[in-house]
């Protein structure tokens, strides 16, 4: 038998194949699913759909289902298909006939929607965070290390003076202008879907403006239908942003295993982050940011995958949306991990020392040489001509005394207009 | 000979190869040269590094060639690679020694990268006007369609009643949300990369604020080693804005592809939208729709493809950059002609009528005649049993009268608080 | 706490992360990781690095790991990182000294990338067979429905007439070309690394060709360097098998999934493949077909993310190919479980009646009735001004009778011809 | 006025949209088109539907439009949407009532797609032939260069002595088993779809095995809905086989980048591929590899980019279809010159000398140290700790004679049997 022919009857397969990861993966969403519930036996009420009795019943229900959740007393057992059909299933137990109304102006659509905009808001706002985190921890390693010079790389060929200040501040800034990204998918997230119905609303008075006001959504989708839309583009647009965010990530460390290697020898990366071979005891590989890398590239993907899955289908809900939840889960999760590790890991990181004598960078002052005879008075075709033959005979002698006052330059980071960057950044405007 | 093998010396080949597509992409960011060139010398003359008089000469010099470029009297020939060689070239015709110093304290990756973030910046402004005027179209169209019933589905099954009404605020909605990705790359554009040199900033004592300003970008790229590693993200920001808008671009295509089958047939397609077929005189293809489909569904796919090319690159320029311009520029000027064809197309768009009539649509009433059993006092189970054994047994009948209140329902399509979400849209956000 | 702060210190945070899933996912590997284990034993005896005695007492261990998997006792418990080391503990235990030197001359580059080689082409053999059995189940189906007229669709417009012979064999003989990737695929897996090492050799006496022949691999991967590339590639070339099938039972299930609607209504799912809604008695969505069509959208991004993480990596092993296992193994099962399901469902699926009466669809038999005139000597211009005239003007009367005769038409299916590619198709050529 | 806004009046516009880039993109598929209706009139005399006259005719006004387009002297002026209308109304002219016969028991469909796969399939072959010639560059290189030895990597650290021959073994043999692909994609290109009409077939009594053997194809595409699908599939599989390739010639171009940097220095480039900077006289940019590299990554997107335009559409033909041709072709024509750019490279590569003497390559021969420890009865436990101990207390002095005799190693290269892989490899297999 085949690991893949797992026995199952055919029957079975079908559950589990309509079921697929919700057990798993709706853990996520649970939380959310209970507060929207909350608002919207709240609102029911408001309106008159349910009693104040009944109401009553629903809120103490929920909040009792929310701290066994805080609590790890709520698990999505087998004989449910879903999160939601688990709190509906706790909630009748606790509370009878209310339970039972929960659901009415209420479709199954609207419902796993919201709690998935939900979620999303609260992850955005988390990991917006720890990204600010690091990047202060990087304006920090840059003021440390910014008479740390390294060699400026163009072409894979070392170039110019570069230094660990500009290097650590350069991803600061672009971690930081990548977060208008998480801003663009907060606020896709940021509208409240509730009340859609499946899709087209529904005949029943409620009032949406109330439960966006509870949920604490910034605007009400309002169009039934186009708020089924964002079914797979607000997963689609969290996706983007990471992907965005990854992207700076994935380069940090492709940089950093590179400036870990034999040949460049610039930094040593902390042992925690460092594997040795079985079969060569010279070796340390830098495997724990190949990882970073590899997975951050992975999340690159994510938004592709969803693209091939949302596609070509015309507007109103399919069920294919249901496995964006497995796409995009497990990538943010993971996205996480990645953020928790540069964090502990960069402060660690060690700027080695003397690798800068090296004759092989001398080349790299050329551009100081050709300077400081144009500051001198010659032109510049004319200076370009003297340093390029003289180092073409061997006579060059690198300029390595040079001082830059520009901002962002290598004497002068300009590290107070990032912070200053940084304390502007708001995840939502003010209205 | 193959078409392929086009007589080439290899000497030949190479050059091509290298030059690629510039002279006939550059031309699109020759404007934005000439007026990063502009503020170049006046910063340049401002601290010192040219006289007055040069900084005249090329003022001039560059307002003749911006000039020369409105009247279309500017060309990138063959004896130059791309649009910056040919400025340089033409402004030392023009002024002399003035022209040879205007390279002073600047890279050509610099250069090149400034001006493509102004162009950048350029072409989000004006697509988003264009984008607004299809929103208000549609609003239009929303309100002039809010009593036109069509059916709405789900999982491709005729679900509930819908209405043109929702369906067109759902569209206007969903561009209003995807414009939040236009600010994030707008905010990735806006950001000033002059005189970060190659990379690594320069020693020359240059003023980057002075040509922020006078550029008008709301923010400078701090760190120069962050600033190049712009190039590439720009791009990505962009194409991912245009992949967001797409998505939904595509998706109303597709709806009206649909829309337009004999099986749906609920709306009529402008007819310089549909082609007829050589051999079958009854149809009508509506080949412009599937066309906006397909390009939108292509665009979709440029953020991917830059993420190959830039992916897996370490900090510093690289050659690869170049091929980015081939990669987003005809997918820009593609989205360009698919919102300028929307446009006219949409207010011509006739909805059909009748088609509501037919029994095969009687289903979507269910959910109509449970909520009225439910609202004169039946439990839900139980209404929803008796309508599904009268649909069953075959004594249904639709329960077509029905009013809905909530907003963003048929009946309260909501226009005028998705006007509000139009005028507060702003590309920039106040500081 | 939020649930992705698991509350792990950041040592064992970076432990999980270094390990990943390898130990849930290397179970599929267990069993090939043993073979090629038993063959580098037999091979080393052979060139006398081991003892005949040694290698007897590792044959026989690794058999009975062989078992205990078989028998579902073989389990890798979070004192091991992965297989390997699980297994290479266990032959310790089992033979002492001889278990410490399996390991001699091998690499742990060679050792997993000849395990995921050989489960390669297994789980390729075993595809091809349940896609064979697909395609004889559609020829079948074909036969059986010859006669079952449905629309042809061009342009979303019913065209032409077509029936469900043609649709089946179709999709039959897609299939049957697709299986030219599995090939591709099968020959890249078919390819023999071990015996090099870290991607570099060893200077041990080893005889590749003994365990090329052992392990039954058509070729020898023959530079070491080139081996090692093999990492990544072949995970690629069966995820592009794979994605080339998907494409065409995802357009399988999008046909399906419209042929279920009220508007086309062609077909009968059957009923464990379609699911009710919650609030709407009438319908019957196609849920199934939906999800086999999402997961073979979602199979489609496999080649793509993989590209994401390999790209831009120079020659040589690096760990982010580890992450490799999660993107492939994943969706390689999910495809096992959607063929089964179509291997299920097809069977069982029935053909309505009635539908090609519809008024709505005389204007398909347009091209027979042009036909017809030009066999009774019209010229095709003025046939098709005449059909043409009479589709608008009303009097238009569709030709229904009509007989064709030619290879892939309704009536001369030749399913005796795809039976004999079906015959023809070899995964292996023989040499 | 923007260069977006053209100045096109609504209905330009919409035409300019609908026609797209054919007219410059259908010149590849020319010749192919005249061949294919050459068959068709053949057939069509065969089966009576054409008198032997008509056909003479026919083949004559064909053969002389080749003979213009193989001169020069055939252009898709703007009168004609297409190449097809263009060779048809070339045809009338030369034939009269012939040429209007031409189109009988043929669609547009059918027509285009016979000569998109007659098109592709020679292209196929003619790229093929390229990349065993470069197959035969790097074994010949492998041979010359078998001595000159260089660090093996693993995870970008220098781990093991490598030399240039496995290098180029690497490559060649990887790119002869990339061809598998290519063979896939012949495989599915291979199949003559005329015949097929619109999809659904024609009433006409045409003979589709006749034009099968005559145009050439190995298959016929039996069933007309089957043949259609093949329009998108054939182009992914050629976009597939293409990614799979410039994976691999993307990695090669990504080793030579670095192997020409300063801090490696393996390689001198040839002069036609290195640039110098325009402000950094001592450097020698390797462009032309990293526009290899970026073209080859490019194209590994395409495959993805196409699988977002034909995805979630049904079966039957779809205008979407047609902007497949500018998805495609460019990308196959920049393949074609970055092969002859890497045959003129490859062989004027030169391998400098002098770099493995540097003492930070010492650690690469620790495996050799401890093989000699083992080889000479030390247990490999104990040598690893003895040798791993002298680099840790700098007494470490590396074990640079040593031997490999293995096939793929070092000394025993197996050139021969890669060379017996070229022989044996057919683009199709003899049936």
């Amino acid at each position: 038998m085949k690991l893949w022919d797992k026995g199952f009857t055919v029957d079975k397969k079908i559950e589990n194949f309509t079921i697929g990861k919700d057990r798993i993966l709706d853990i996520y969403i649970a939380k959310h699913d209970m507060l929207a519930s909350k608002a919207q036996a709240n609102m029911l009420a408001k309106v008159g759909l349910l009693s104040d009795e009944e109401n009553e019943q629903l809120q103490k229900g929920l909040d009792q289902l929310l701290l066994d959740l805080e609590n790890g007393n709520f698990e999505i057992d087998e004989h449910f298909e879903d999160v939601h059909s688990k709190i509906e299933s706790e909630l009748i137990k606790l509370t009878g006939d209310a339970g039972k109304k929960i659901h009415v102006a209420r479709s199954r659509n609207d419902q796993v929607l919201v709690a998935l905009q939900l979620f999303q808001k609260e992850y955005l706002e988390d990991v917006t965070n720890k990204v600010l985190e690091l990047v202060n921890i990087m304006l920090k390693k840059a003021e440390e290390h910014k008479n740390d010079l390294l060699p400026g790389y163009t072409h894979f060929q070392a170039a110019m003076p570069n230094s660990f200040g500009m290097w650590f501040t350069a991803y600061a800034e672009n971690l930081l202008s990548d977060l208008a990204f998480f801003k663009a998918a907060y606020h896709v997230a940021d509208q409240n879907p509730l009340g859609s119905g499946a899709g087209f609303g529904t005949s029943f008075p409620i009032d949406r403006l109330q439960t966006t006001k509870e949920l604490g959504f910034s605007e009400l989708a309002v169009s039934s239908v186009g708020a089924q839309m964002l079914r797979g583009k607000t997963e689609k647009a969290v996706a983007s942003a990471l992907a965005m965010i990854s992207g700076t990530l994935s380069k940090l460390s492709y940089d950093l295993v590179m400036y870990n290697s034999q040949d460049l020898g610039f930094v040593k990366l902390p042992n925690e982050m460092t594997t040795g071979s079985s079969i060569m005891p010279h070796k340390k590989n830098p495997d724990v940011f190949e990882l970073t890398r590899a997975h951050c590239n992975r999340i690159q993907g994510v938004p592709n995958d969803i693209a091939l899955i949302i596609n070509n289908l015309p507007s109103g809900y399919h069920r294919d949306f249901q496995i964006l939840k497995e796409v995009l889960f497990e990538p943010m999760m993971q996205f996480v991990d990645i953020l928790d590790i540069l964090i502990f890991a960069l402060p660690q990181l060690e700027i080695k020392s003397g690798y800068m004598d090296q004759e092989k960078y001398d080349g790299i002052y050329t551009v100081e040489n050709i300077n400081y005879l144009i500051q001198n008075g010659t032109a510049f075709r004319d200076a370009y001509k003297e340093v390029g033959l003289s180092v073409e005979d061997g006579s060059y002698v690198p300029h390595k005394e040079f001082k830059t006052s520009h901002i962002g330059s290598i004497h002068n980071l300009g590290i107070d207009l990032i912070q200053d960057k940084v304390k502007r950044f708001k995840l939502v405007e003010d209205k």
